[in-house]
């Protein structure tokens, strides 16, 4: 099983590409898609939509996982995050894979066996449970990681 | 100059497609894509990308006016009601047309003249701003063609 994992932005998104089998859990790939804040966000999009379709393409993925907006009290970064979201959900549908959404707290459950991690253990417990040498970097890597991983979990 | 506004949804996106020449405002085309609340979230939203990309490739337009997102006490209605308005972003930008956006506001007052003009005041400006025999059916659709109206004044 291939599976996805996407953390949503409109300056960065973050992702990670986990291969399960017999148990065994590895990354294939993982980074960060950024986009430029001198971009009008109509062009932010089209290149994070331009990036998720190579990625979708690139990988026989069994599923995408996608991080559910929490809701923060900044609510004009909300509503761009949003506009990413739609975009990511778009790319996955076009390619037919299907799509599951996660809570925050669902995926530091799931990764860490507690709602209430910090980053930091967060990050860890990915590298440990990937067999990483390090840290997987930037942070958004780290999270795209930490949603597939959460998928994953959630299948056994 | 031809002009095509969107009102964003998920559920219904609204649309109006405005020719302006020497002054004179004409309707070419106005509906609403409409999306099934028995479909998953991202089937809604591929459906109102390939609705909108046929649009958009249809007419030579000039410009493509958006509604801004007035942020409703209705988070989770918002944060859909983007997800959609980064598709209709993605889609412009994809065949390179300029966008605008407009405040609720900015549109009842350039149809209007009063940011403060009810439902039905709107609908009864565009109808005789465009020359209709009838108010623009539904609702939505008249929206769509308010934006664009907005466009164009704003632009005079």
């Amino acid at each position: 099983m291939i599976v996805i994992g996407i953390d949503p932005g409109l300056a960065r998104v973050g992702f990670g590409v986990i291969k399960e089998e017999r148990g065994k859990v590895t990354a294939l790939e993982y980074g960060c898609i950024e986009t430029g804040c001198e971009l009008r966000c109509s062009e932010r999009l089209l290149e994070i939509y331009n990036a998720l379709s190579e990625l979708f393409g690139k990988y026989e993925a069994d599923c995408v996982a996608v991080e559910k907006l929490f809701f923060s009290r900044n609510t004009t970064t909300a509503l761009s995050v949003s506009e990413a979201r739609g975009i990511i959900l778009l790319a996955a549908e076009q390619r037919a894979i299907p799509i599951t959404e996660f809570t925050p707290n669902q995926i530091k459950q799931a990764v860490t066996g507690s709602g209430r991690a910090d980053k930091r253990q967060m990050q860890d417990m990915i590298r440990r449970l990937l067999s990483l040498d390090k840290i997987p970097r930037p942070d958004d890597a780290a999270d795209g990681l930490s949603i597939a991983l959460c998928h994953i979990h959630m299948m056994r």
